[in-house]
């Protein structure tokens, strides 16, 4: 029988009910058969070097073609080149539809055909500094209560460029979902003293068997209760409420890691949709000792139905222990 | 400036960004222009009457095939026919792979070609007796705390199989949506000493901009903050927390609403994937004074990306204004 699970982080219910699939093995078949059109994609992308082999003339996101999209707010670049101009290896920009006075887009490479599964740690370290600066700058707005950075990779997760890049959205309100998750943790620090974060990672470290892999900064697994198969939290150890404050060690522990579990998303289980998202407090939060940033990668491999979106609990048909496993496995 | 707006029912933003779409009329051109394989299919739908012509031989909702799935709980069939035997109208089995305990499929029809948005509306008042009756069933386990009745309608929203079916799913458990949305409406009430949702209902009657139609027993109408573009409600008039409470009138009447609500879509929108979901409170629900339950229908045009679901706030292309008077023009 299926498994309610609670995610401690957010009070909030995931059935796990893996009757409906088989092992994490057998998902990429299981995938192939039961989604229409996704035979081919599943047959034929890993053959290929990962990313989009899809001509660049009309991207907006490719060098030369500067000027199509709004001047640029930060760039690493070459020495000697100029703003708007190629020569840049990772362009912000602000968003041409945006969806609040905040929003924008980080290109995180100029090669169109890329992704980011396969940067080196040195490029993908420039877009966690990227990430980091747009943090600050986005901050310094006094208005702003929430900055959500996310990634879609795949249509069916909302990109609607292939050119990989990532958005950074403010907001100057903040949702339910945020608020109910800093009252949660605010609840655990009064009772207990101690940060509820920190005591779920120290329990996961014990438990051991839904961590996939551990790095002097950071400790990756599968959350208990997590909300899709194969969903991945990259937490960092040091108590921080702010992404932003991340250290430069830190930021260069990651830039390995984080392509590193693309990478086997993309190998093992023939590049899946999927978002990552970087939960995390304003570094003007209050209760800081309450809260702890976190990277939330969400693999997209079965659909959000009306369950989902109507009652709120998602249905989870890959057990996060099995997922772990198949994980670590993989090289 | 994209503008945000709060479900008053959820206390959640919603961000509506109508810069990145036209008019709702360009909507179904630009869904065909921006998803991939999607321009062959918003073309040829509506063409074909609506509904899956695809061949039943295999499919386990079909008559004859009853021996595929497990025994029938509940049925409306023609006299003098067996359980589990062809001569079903309405059919309800347990879930073959169920997410929980109760977890139920309500077989709409046994034509496997049928669309829902076809139905006679005597054919739709079994369907919604069925809701009705599987609803009740539900209610008498004391264990169960939130009962959700969903459809899906189109693979990206986790339809596995085209037969027209909706289905049920009872938790012992309660998610925080459900409990954040309760907290908000018994806020309300002491507050008000009166029910947000007749409220609410009374606000959007009177300044009609958002009102797609009104029957004798429900209004029809787009959202303020819609979460999806197209987003509709259907609100009975009366105050009722509890959906298994509705009279045998309004039956009658929702059975005549609904799919010509679904068929505006299939006919206006080019058979988009949909999500709908019953919003019920138990009947023993306690405040029920600050309750009241209603019918949500989610169109699935656009995805649900990485700040959907890792910010909580929903991004709508739509304006629900536009997106009423788009509805309420068409036949």
């Amino acid at each position: 029988m299926p498994e309610l699970r609670k995610n401690v982080l957010t009070d909030e219910w995931v059935i796990i009910a893996t009757e409906r699939a088989k092992r994490p093995q057998d998902f990429q078949k299981k995938r192939a058969r039961t989604i229409p059109g996704e035979q081919e994609r599943v047959a034929t992308r890993p053959a290929s070097p990962p990313g989009e082999a899809v001509g660049a003339g009309n991207c907006p996101f490719c060098p030369g073609n500067e000027a199509m999209t709004p001047p640029e707010v930060f760039a690493f670049r070459e020495e000697g080149t100029s703003r708007d101009k190629p020569g840049w290896r990772v362009r912000v920009v602000p968003n041409k539809f945006p969806a609040q006075e905040i929003h924008e887009v980080i290109i995180e490479t100029p090669s169109h055909q890329k992704s980011i599964a396969t940067l080196s740690p040195s490029e993908m370290e420039e877009v966690i500094l990227t990430y980091q600066q747009r943090y600050l700058a986005a901050e310094k707005n006094e208005k702003i209560k929430q900055i959500t950075i996310f990634r879609n990779h795949g249509e069916t997760t909302g990109a609607s460029k292939l050119h990989p890049h990532t958005q950074l959205i403010a907001t100057p309100v903040s949702s339910q979902k945020f608020r109910n998750q800093e009252r949660v943790a605010v609840d655990y620090w009064q009772k207990e003293k101690k940060c509820l974060y920190c005591s779920l990672l120290k329990e996961e470290l014990e438990k051991k068997e839904r961590i996939i892999s551990e790095t002097q900064n950071f400790v990756l697994f599968a959350p208990y209760a997590s909300q899709t198969p194969f969903e991945v939290w990259i937490f960092p150890k040091r108590h921080q409420p702010c992404f932003a404050n991340i250290s430069g060690e830190e930021i260069k522990d990651l830039s390995e890691i984080l392509p590193k579990i693309l990478f086997k998303f993309y190998s093992q289980l023939g590049n899946p949709d999927y978002n990552y998202v970087i939960q995390s407090y304003l570094s003007s939060t209050s209760h800081s000792q309450a809260k702890h940033w976190f990277f939330q990668i969400l693999p997209r491999l079965t659909p959000i139905g009306g369950y989902e979106l109507g009652s709120g609990i998602f249905i989870n048909i890959v057990k996060p222990e099995e997922a772990a496993e198949f994980l670590r496995e993989v090289i």
